[in-house]
């Protein structure tokens, strides 16, 4: 089998490794039902929500333990056979296509949450617990997670990317909030990294160098992560600008000033008259900051009375406050309804996305001359970002019969990519490197430092059968 | 050479190895005054604030730049011969003594602040640059670095040991703060890891990797830190309690609660008699806490208040607020003296520091057992902790020449790392491996995690030359 051409000019060693007929029916007759070889499960395990497109791994694991995965992991190993772990398939860069063959070890059906310690504001889950559900299973301790990709995404999946999204400019990314993970390596051992200490000096920190390695250092099977108090109060507020340079720089002076603001999310005039077409939001046709505030009744009123002041100095008009959950909610749709409303916009078309983020300081340079170029280009797009922290999307809306608009397309990633370099950000701020910018990788951080991930990847997977083919050739 | 029984019993596979004279001439070649094999200089730099000694290094360089350093670590490895990173020598866990021989590389020149970009909140500086020299050279920008870890340490070395101190509870550790690191490989080679962007998923994160690999992956060169704006208001406190259990029980539900505390430090009896002793501050002799706030006036009273309420439930008494810089100071005393009061109530006395750290809910657990068995050994001892981290250092003072009573202190440590781990904490909050408690890492993370860290070291130092003998033995 070849891959389509997108997918090989974009990953240069492409090849399909072959799966013994031995392996599979070793799996079989492990894991009975639960080892798949039917096309559609193959076919929906070899996708996620990239464009790119792949081959279907050669057969899906359904895991239901870490000694299942451990299992899996070791008849691979034996055979040499890639092994890609899939959660909800909520990847954007292409993490979950078997781009070398091989099994994909499916964790959804690990989704058992471990262990609710409140009084240390931590729990413990499997891999397979979504945000939502972690969400709704702490709900009646007075704790929340924060972190929020948008998707509903597992817990596995989001520390293997290093996930963030819209509460990371004040609660961090799933680099600050885990605390310890469980990881089958790729000689299908299990070891536990970290503890439920808050902080610690012992030893290499494990933890983080598996969260975000994408699969390819092994499967993570269990998650402890940081929960904090729902706020007393909550205020969210909606506010319209003249321009996106003054949504920007009133985020700037927010985030330079200290003010701790939970979330403060871009939304372009292209996405917001998406979103009044699709959602009758019936919101004014300009760019708009959808923030929102934690704390104390009397804290969330400071802040929000001094961003109010900063938001004027810039124009910022049509100030909607909201405190209510249902109000909040309302306010929020725009946000939420963003991507789908675009897509929505152009039947038929698919989403390629940037992930950008750059110093704060730095945030209208890089954003203002991007919108520009996007602008003279004709291919429809839309821009919603993190801004607080620097982190922004374009999603350019193409044909994905027309060549030549993801061509269009991959030229802009392309200058806004090299602009956010030069700015001294990176190409990617929470969705990872995965097929697609492997190239902006090694000009990010240099052959030197892509080198030591390849001398650690080797080292701890010297058959190179953990997610093969991502973040970096070897 | 051989090293004292102390250090062979804890470092079992400790041993010189030949440093060729051709190597020592290179040196000197290359860096004339800068490379000095002088007794007094070699003994300076081959030890620590740990109670260790071994043979001191066969020579020491005195960097002044990045290629100084490769330059140097590029001739010891041709003689495969053992480098060691040099800051101000404040480490508690014997990381820079010589144990296989080998050369030091002081970086204490290396002090330039390179960049300071007050509009990201973030600034760039030489690895020899101290925590204090840092936030003098930021003052005028009305930013601060918060990580105190108490020594004037440099920015290296606490990015070595993954630092953290009295700020952690609200600022996090270096863990948290490091956003990019220069690193000298073990080949000599330059590599950078991060930028200045406030997150990021591009690739394995080795910055992290470094962050508290104590010198044996490579020599940090630079390092990137987060800043703060300096809180508009700041107020300290001092409270006195009935007994410890009901300073920590006060500590865990102020944390529980979510309230932001900047700091907040126990002190137990036996220290504040001894800072009373030496500073004459007339404190009352019971357990006490300090504590900081940030924030704006109006949140910094409103913490205030709430704390004072929940220290009262708990007989918290002589509440004493400061809030100007000279007040604030004053109180911190206590805190600030302690180290050095309690090694003058002894005079000669070594202080054999523990460092574990627990989740929240367990510190009073931890702390109550272990202080009843202090009490009945019979060693002198003071207390004090970053409780609200969960984390606190016992002080045990030990005559250096009574071998008796080291044993009694590592007895004590033993049963407290043990306790430590049984409720799921760390032996080391912020200390950092070093020489001393490579077995306690061992039955903390256990060997499949510790393996991965040799598989690591292998992969990165080949010939292992990266300030070798700490954290495991290969």
């Amino acid at each position: 089998m070849n891959a389509p051409d997108t997918l090989a000019h974009l990953v240069p060693d492409i090849h399909q490794r072959e799966v013994p007929l031995a392996l599979v029916e070793a799996l079989k007759s492990r894991f009975h039902e639960r080892c798949s070889t039917a096309l559609v499960v193959r076919e929906q395990h070899g996708r996620d929500e990239s464009s790119f497109q792949a081959p279907p791994p050669a057969a899906v694991v359904f895991a239901e333990s870490t000694q299942d995965v451990a299992d899996a992991v070791k008849l691979a190993s034996d055979s040499s056979v890639p092994v890609i772990p899939f959660g909800v398939g909520s990847s954007l860069e292409g993490h979950l296509l078997a781009v070398q063959g091989g099994i994909s070890i499916d964790l959804s059906r690990m989704n058992q949450v471990l262990a609710i310690n409140a009084d240390d504001l931590t729990v413990t889950v499997q891999a397979g617990v979504t945000r939502k559900q972690l969400n709704e299973a702490v709900k009646s301790t007075g704790l929340f997670f924060p972190i929020d990709p948008g998707a509903d995404a597992t817990l596995g999946g989001m520390s293997a990317t290093r996930a963030s999204g819209t509460n990371a400019v004040r609660y961090g990314t799933m680099r600050e909030n885990v605390l310890a993970l469980q990881v089958v390596t790729a000689s299908g051992d299990i070891i536990r990294t970290g503890t439920r200490a808050k902080k610690s000096s012992a030893g290499y920190d494990l933890t983080r160098l598996m969260v975000g390695s994408e699969g390819t250092l092994g499967v993570i099977t269990e998650v402890t992560v940081r929960l904090y108090p729902l706020p007393e109060a909550i205020s969210a507020a909606i506010c319209s600008f003249p321009s996106i340079e003054a949504a920007v720089r009133t985020t700037i002076q927010i985030i330079q000033l200290g003010i701790p603001i939970a979330r403060v999310e871009l939304i372009d005039t292209n996405t917001v008259r998406m979103v009044n077409a699709n959602a009758k939001l019936g919101l004014i046709e300009s760019p708009l900051l959808l923030m929102e505030f934690h704390g104390s009744p009397a804290s969330v009123k400071e802040q929000a009375e001094l961003v109010q002041e900063i938001a004027t100095e810039f124009d910022g008009t049509a100030f909607e406050w909201a405190t209510t959950p249902e109000e909040r909610t309302r306010l929020w749709t725009a946000r939420h309804n963003a991507y789908f409303s675009a897509i929505q916009s152009k039947p038929g078309c698919r989403a390629i996305s940037t992930d950008t983020c750059v110093p704060i300081s730095r945030l209208a340079d890089c954003l203002l001359d991007s919108v520009a170029e996007a602008n003279a280009s004709g291919i429809p797009y839309f821009l919603v970002g993190h801004v607080g922290d620097g982190n922004f999307h374009f999603g350019y809306l193409i044909d994905p019969d027309k060549p030549e608009e993801r061509e269009i397309a991959e030229k802009l990633n392309h200058s806004l990519v090299s602009r956010a370099l030069r700015l001294e950000g990176t190409c990617t701020g929470e969705h990872g490197i995965g097929l697609h910018k492997m190239g902006f990788l090694l000009t990010e951080t240099g052959t030197g430092a892509v080198d030591m991930m390849r001398s650690i990847k080797r080292a701890l997977d010297p058959k190179n059968i953990m997610n093969p083919g991502k973040i970096f050739t070897l």
